[in-house]
């Protein structure tokens, strides 16, 4: 998607360590333009798929699972981080490593939103690793929904993730897919 | 707005303690003919105001924030609810305290994204004691942002925190404003 890449190119910071900051328009304030753009570009992804769930994990996947929800019509759903008085009763869980907290935390959501009725897409902001998304497959599993496929806003392709999610026989789509950063800037890629 | 009292009387549940679990369409999972309503409701409420920003608290403000920035065309942003390694640098910081959750945080935003160039809306799903939006402004005001108004998806009035707002001058705007609440049903009111 060429505007995530512009905005990526204009506006990202690469900090040591693998480290991509989209502050400015994706994770901490979000650009309305794109984000449209982005809601627009998941539903044409998705047309006829019979979606029925936006499944994500807060925080910052929500901005885009919401621009998503609203260009489909389809409810958005977001894991929370842990266990909350908000969720009520049955939950589904999966544990999650965050390597940018250096933490593990449960993902939850209520067994009352998602069912094997479901067709769901999953989206976040970021996939490196991947363990944000393996998170949010194992819950769509437990509640033995089908996951169509998962879209993220910036892939980092030479961490690893997304590979090893679509060697797993998921369809994973990235708007930016970056084949490699360094200090002289950000290459990006596109899956064969 | 219609829309949303209905959804509260269809699909809300009244639990004791003045809790209204509203997880089916606005706290966990969201309703896109909600959200894109709620969007164009804040965006026809605030036309004409020159606002630059739409200023949230994670996690679940950031959907109807993400609303109104793409009915508007007006950046969202949204504060973290501690310091992580996502924020750059210096910060805007205000201590809240959570009733539901029962401990204080830091709501932090990047001093990046606020200034006092800035027109702001402040934007959340629930108003009660008011001490997330108390948070928001107090951010707001160590910015020198010009703060417009408040907007919220429920006010539960008789826990106050909206007309204490109000009399200290605030705009709040309630889309359902609900003045009790309990076992036999909920009441609805408007702002004299």
């Amino acid at each position: 998607m060429q505007l995530m890449e512009d905005m990526i190119l204009r506006e990202g910071k690469v900090l040591p360590g693998g480290i991509l900051k989209v502050g400015s328009f994706l994770n901490q304030q979000i650009d309305p333009a794109l984000l449209r753009a982005v809601g627009d570009e998941i539903a044409a992804m998705y047309e006829g798929k019979g979606t029925t769930k936006i499944l994500t994990i807060e925080s910052s996947g929500i901005a885009i699972a919401a621009a998503a929800g609203i260009a489909m019509g389809v409810p958005v759903l977001f894991a929370k981080k842990h266990k909350t008085s908000n969720v009520d009763g049955e939950v589904y869980k999966a544990r999650v490593h965050s390597f940018t907290h250096g933490n593990d935390y449960d993902a939850v959501v209520s067994r009352d939103f998602l069912s094997s009725d479901d067709k769901v897409i999953l989206v976040d902001d970021f996939l490196a690793s991947g363990n944000a998304l393996k998170g949010l497959l194992k819950l769509s599993e437990e509640a033995g929904a089908e996951v169509l496929g998962a879209v993220v806003a910036i892939e980092k392709r030479f961490q690893g993730g997304g590979d090893e999610l679509r060697a797993e026989g998921l369809r994973v789509d990235a708007l930016a897919l970056i084949e490699s950063m360094d200090d002289s800037g950000v290459t990006f890629g596109e899956i064969e």
